[in-house]
């Protein structure tokens, strides 16, 4: 269209969103509202509650870990000086936010203290693979208990998270390390930070590398294989394992190559493994931290919880077609025959607001035919076409866009029409 | 508490937010969620469907909608260049993400496109007199349509929120202006993109600053004090304002000095105004604008729509006592009276939340006391102890944590107790 005006080509901006970010349309809104809703609905059920932070935080809040934190910083976040002089980063994770929260008001807040927030998290990846810059993530925590009973109640969720977004047992496992027993080791061997570093670096990607280079770093660590996996089974864990499986669950089992990447578990640590064997990779997991307020006061405060990503439960749901199908929040699109009907029609859409139903008009300043392409492209289920012979009669004809069928209805009818769907 | 512990004081990390943003606890989430769920609610009433976009937007977004825009990007956002050497803003307000999203898929999109948002926008402000350098606002735009319907369903949307929100019309007053006989005063006296920011920029400041700075200001630019007002009510405010009266809407005028700062704006544009004398300012705004897309396309896709702050709308209901009362999700909190009976106490909370309610339990860690304390501490309005006498009896008491009255129910009636509530 508009092929004879002269475009000022050299002065178009591009319509992309910045390099690996994502543009939600209604489609994608939708899926990532279901996201959040299962998730609140779900924990909320297990008494968490709620809490944000601003994805601007100050970056020696994730240098404070330990010196390979610095390199992270440079190197993984986005980070730059405000003009204030202050050195700040965009959240790459949300768990030193709700550390540094709870540190600040630990006196005013009840313990146990269940928290879950639903934040968008950057990192600066090359945006490579379609690996993404920024996704969302449900974070779930518990603060103030050592008890095995928390660490469970932490895993019973990832668990039951599952199953609300459809998944049965055959679609996953959880397995269960004990970050305890490699902590021990750096101990044992006193290892440096750098050291303690490379070796859950390589027990991290044991699964992805070659068993060589697993090998090769491990003595390079002056580390035996065979200190890797404890005597037996730690207590807690086979507690926890034991504990599932007689309630029935049989997908929750002990893992001791499970470590998790981040610097500050201290006991227990899970992953929640996709069982497709096309696709058996890690999917979310999570852990107990009982050190990290100490950055902040004298006192550590114990914590357990963990965090899930949009785009995996995305990708776990889609190959398996078990995405929810899109339907807008709008229940009616009420057509109109001419454009001077808007004001009758309008005051019909307003009648069935007030009813409860979703309705949007058009305003009469294309073709029917066009208008009704319109509703066809926002995917509104119902049409309702509104012209002189309806005003006439005082009935009105329903389409379901869908199947093209038609009701027939007074103006009394349509409301409870539409809200019994 | 551990007082004899030696801190190590020099380490310690601030638990304090990034400076001019907010930490939201729950019951500040709570507040935050409800002005989400109460936009929500109303918007897709009227058709609206939720969109999202990053907050890393390109820079130049922002950039090109005049030179004058390349001291607000420099001095007000939040830019910085990434290690790709791309600029990147920390997007300020949604338009022109939305704008730039809709002229991405036009030829796939229905027009009218009626999308609404509830994003984060930043703003470099010194963080004085309780400026925030970052909130949340709803933003409903209405694409597709030059009808003068489409300007008054936005003003409608303006309205109707209001009163989703409490407020009566004696509560505020939506004064609407037209920016069109200001575009026509520009391009009568010829000013340049620079004259025309300064005449925009006095005109918004006019009740804020003093009357002489507005007169010598209008002299600068060469502009008579007459020519400012139209000869007569433009016929399209007019016929909106007469429309809201017939349907019995009296608090929406005609208001020539309303322009609104944006420079994107071509035609009707209103702002809601506290209608409280000692609070006579403006709430929040929108209007026409009808050549965003320009930026993108050879073709002007005609928009019109607003945006609304949290903190604003917050204000607006604290000072009349309208805030909604804090209520955690979770309706129960079950005490243990020992930490052996935590298993047991869990199964209950486990039935109680296949029926529906939101149970949290205690591990028992501490004595019953501190743990009904834990519970008051959350708001939780309804505590149950668990007991031997409870498994031994069957019978079990809730506490309303308000009034302190107890009620004595069997194992079967609970679920029913808490959800009939």
């Amino acid at each position: 269209m508009s092929k004879n005006a002269a475009p000022n080509k050299e002065k178009r901006l591009s319509t992309e969103p910045y390099k690996g970010v994502r543009d939600f349309y209604p489609e994608d809104q939708s899926f990532l509202n279901y996201f959040f809703e299962t998730c609140r609905r779900f924990v909320e059920r297990v008494g968490y509650v709620e809490y944000h932070a601003s994805v601007l935080e100050p970056s020696e809040l994730y240098k404070a870990k330990g010196a390979e934190n610095e390199e992270i910083i440079k190197d993984q976040t986005y980070t730059f000086i405000d003009r204030g002089g202050r050195e700040v980063t965009l959240r790459p994770e949300m768990t030193p936010s709700v550390a540094r929260m709870v540190a600040a008001r630990r006196r005013d807040l009840g313990f146990p203290l269940r928290l879950y927030s639903m934040p968008n998290v950057f990192r600066y990846e090359r945006p490579q693979r379609g690996r993404l810059r920024e996704h969302w993530q449900l974070n779930v925590d518990c603060f103030g208990s050592r008890a095995l009973a928390a660490d469970a109640e932490i895993i019973g969720v990832a668990y039951g998270l599952m199953g609300a977004f459809g998944a049965t047992e055959r679609d996953f496992v959880i397995k269960i390390g004990d970050r305890a027993h490699f902590n021990d080791l750096v101990q044992k061997h006193s290892l440096s930070p750098e050291q303690s570093k490379k070796l859950f670096y390589i027990l991290d990607r044991r699964a992805k590398a070659p068993e060589a280079e697993f090998k090769e770093g491990l003595m390079g660590l002056g580390i035996a294989q065979a200190e890797l996996s404890p005597k037996e089974e730690p207590r807690d864990v086979a507690k926890i394992v034991e504990d599932f499986r007689n309630a029935g669950i049989n997908n929750i089992i002990y893992a001791p190559e499970v470590v998790r990447g981040f610097n500050y578990y201290t006991g227990i640590v899970f992953e929640v493994f996709d069982a497709h064997p096309d696709n058996n990779r890690s999917l979310f997991g999570g852990g107990r931290y009982d050190n990290l307020t100490e950055l902040f006061d004298d006192e550590p405060l114990p914590g357990v919880g963990f965090g899930m990503g949009d785009v995996t439960v995305r990708d776990f749901l889609a190959v398996r077609n078990m995405l929810p199908e899109y339907r807008p929040p709008t229940h009616l699109y009420i057509a109109v025959t001419s454009a001077e009907l808007a004001p009758d029609a309008q005051s019909l859409a307003g009648e069935l607001r007030r009813q409860g139903v979703n309705a949007a008009i058009d305003f009469g300043e294309k073709k029917l035919g066009d208008q009704i392409k319109a509703a066809g492209k926002h995917k509104i289920p119902w049409l309702l076409v509104f012209g002189q012979d309806e005003i006439a009669t005082g009935r009105f004809s329903v389409r379901d866009m869908e199947t093209g069928a038609e009701e027939s209805l007074s103006r009394d009818e349509l409301g409870a029409f539409f809200l019994n769907l």
